[in-house]
């Protein structure tokens, strides 16, 4: 615990009231190299949808503001970042569990997905904000379809979102022309809360040429492009004997690692050809980690130590509510530090404070937001969540850290804050109605799940 | 979902008014082999501490009861079981994360309880009754020192516990003597609630001598033997240099594989010399699971399969707090499913009823309650939980299974029952003051975690 330093520029404190003022908080804090230290008794000053000062609460004695919180018992932290989810899939939430990856996509989610309507999209997307909101996660970047339905989902929650309309090849040139026709058209709206980003679906079904006009198109109108690569060791074997190259020298090849470009998994590195080929990238490219779903595919999981020692950021992630079965950021934190542990065969690797490198800084840069959120700091976007540690299951504290990382659970997130807007206080949601999604999806259900149809968008045959 | 049976001798349910009855909940009951399904619209009737029947809410329309609890929006579950604990560490939780075993043993643990005091033990120990009574869990079964403070916190608690007295060699026969008197004096107590064992630390810590003298302690007076065996590969490693036998292989020389064993972690079990041992034992053999421990240990974990392929039942555990941060059994539940998964390399195996299964009647039979406890079903003691599903984190649902295994957690149980009273209703906490708990124990805290004594129980050199 250090003493409180005034991380805002002194002046702005007292420009005037604030907009919100949360007092009393533990606050976790990045120093100048990203470490993670936590300032006891703090207040957050908000105006304007923005942090002006991360200070003690008794500097702020007397500053008025129009809604104040009182965060004794509290950690204040950025709000989680979901740096690779599918929010309507929560539609279809353990639809097809203890099933290999091939049946699940070519039995169940594709076919599925053939049929699917505009409105299992916004119901969907409306139960995972929901589902994000109560779980602390401020931030999602979002890979699906129908995707301005979701930005419209967006606008009534409240969250901030990085959406991008996914495509394969199989659709012709329509489908990359429609992301970017989205992306073009989404992006800062929601007052800025939505940034968009192409994104081709996966190498194993988009091609190379189309692959390269995505990187031409992402360089012209300076685009971050998410995408999955090398979801299993299963794709990068298959790409090299279709192929003779890796998923991620294919992207290599249509120039993706020169721009912005988040890759979701990356289970399937094959080490001694792709870690050269990351570390030469010339763009900001990055990593999403869903450990949860990898475990239920039974997968190997990201290389979180070979990325961090070429200098990949490594976002957490939990992919779509049908494969992982929440959509909870908190429990991905904890599952990448245990997990890492045992796949590096090291207790003392991946500790609790890296954990929380991971869950704010290096999410924030994942999904192109390094500069806006990821840390409670003046300048910043005020996007944090008040954690409640006064459980029982969170006593003593020993170390907050690990307190953070293994005790503490996404359901101790009391109050969830974005762009200075309270979404959810004492646990109680704001912005949606639970029991009318749940009523409503409830009625589609046997018509989004009917596979009679024989339909599928696609077949996995990665 | 099948129509609700009634599973009780129907007579009883009108002997009277109930002391209380839960209606229009959904039920998980087993099938005469063990199958789980789940009924609807179900009512649970409880007398005397014990359930009369698992029946349709229609069959009990003006039935008077004492009590009574709308269960709707809910699963009622068996009260979940921790079969391995040390529920004093809870005042430990997150001393000492991120380190490997031995240096946690010999720099931490082992000094920390050279001094630890009966208010300490106290205190941990309610502090860990209101995290599982939260958590749904009903039995736990401790393993640790100053068990009479323990078992006096499972009197004002409510609670159901399988105490043993933990001892080492190095405290001479005094050691097994203290555990048996335990055992003797206590078992029976707090209205039948707690049961005991005896409770050896493991064979790197207890002789063969002492091991096979509480084999014949056991047997003479019809006691559980609770142990650690086989807790990492590096264990069995040493055993195997040190004295040319597994620890499971001493545990049976000893004669301890010929009465009721439950055996804490085996994540290090030598396959071609332990199974043919588990095989052959012709007592009740039983192994806990915690899974959080083995993978922030950077351990092995449990090899359920291979068990389960030799009969053997695998019950779910935390270990202590020390060590595994939570007393979370629910996780421990999805960490088995979901590690089960990964280690097998099989997605479609510990499916989520399997997981259910080892979480209701595998783990009452390994804390040797499996007549007691571990299904709703006439005639078994009224434990029992009931799941809030109603959270858009747990909707929609497409499998019932899946829901609580996957995507539901602890922090979703609404109310614990213990003997038909109610422990915690709609969350709070009937029978554990926690903000007095937790203020105490802050003053202990700094004389507890003080090392400069330069004690220590043990050396840990397994």
């Amino acid at each position: 615990m250090t003493p409180p330093p005034a991380h805002g520029p002194a002046g702005l404190v007292t420009d005037g009231p604030a907009d919100l003022l949360v007092t009393g908080c533990t606050a976790l804090t990045h120093g100048p190299d990203g470490e993670i230290s936590f300032v006891e008794d703090a207040a957050v000053v908000v105006r304007d949808g923005v942090v002006v000062a991360v200070t003690g609460t008794a500097a702020v004695a007397g500053l008025a503001a129009a809604e104040r919180i009182d965060g004794s018992g509290t950690v204040a932290l950025p709000g989680l970042v979901n740096c690779h989810t599918h929010a309507p899939m929560a539609a279809l939430r353990g639809i097809a569990d203890d099933v290999p990856a091939d049946e699940w996509f070519n039995d169940w989610i594709w076919p599925i997905e053939s049929e699917l309507t505009e409105r299992a999209v916004e119901l969907g997307a409306r139960l995972a904000c929901a589902e994000m909101i109560r779980g602390g996660v401020t931030t999602f970047a979002d890979h699906y379809f129908a995707m301005d339905t979701v930005a419209a989902v967006i606008e009534e929650t409240g969250l901030r979102a990085v959406l991008g309309q996914a495509y394969f090849s199989s659709q012709g040139p329509e489908g990359r022309a429609a992301s970017l026709d989205f992306a073009l058209r989404r992006r800062g709206t929601a007052g800025g809360r939505i940034t968009t980003c192409l994104a081709p679906h996966a190498p194993y079904t988009v091609d190379e040429d189309d692959l390269a006009a995505t990187a031409e198109l992402a360089r012209e109108h300076g685009l971050l492009v998410h995408t999955h690569a090398a979801e299993s060791r299963a794709q990068t074997d298959n790409s090299l004997a279709r192929y003779g190259r890796t998923p991620i020298e294919i992207l290599e090849r249509a120039g993706l690692l020169e721009g912005d470009l988040l890759i979701a998994h990356a289970t399937g590195l094959d080490a001694a050809r792709d870690l050269p080929v990351l570390r030469r990238a010339t763009g900001r490219v990055a990593v999403a980690t869903a450990p949860r779903t990898y475990l239920k595919f039974a997968w190997d999981t990201t290389p979180v130590r070979a990325l961090r020692d070429i200098g990949i950021p490594v976002g957490l992630a939990t992919d779509g509510a049908a494969s992982n079965n929440t959509l909870d950021v908190w429990e991905s934190m904890t599952l990448t530090a245990l997990l890492q542990k045992y796949v590096e065969r090291d207790p003392a690797w991946l500790t609790g404070r890296q954990a929380l490198h991971h869950a704010t800084l290096q999410s924030a840069r994942a999904v192109g937001l390094g500069e806006r959120v990821g840390s409670l700091a003046a300048g910043r976007r005020a996007d944090l969540v008040l954690v409640d540690l006064t459980g029982p299951h969170t006593q003593p504290v020993h170390d907050l850290a690990a307190t953070l990382v293994h005790s503490a659970r996404s359901s101790d997130v009391r109050t969830t804050i974005v762009d200075g807007r309270v979404l959810m206080r004492d646990r109680q949601l704001l912005t949606v109605d639970v029991p009318a999604v749940v009523r409503e999806l409830a009625e589609l259900l046997p018509a989004l799940v009917d596979r009679n149809h024989g339909k599928r968008i696609q077949k996995y045959e990665a």
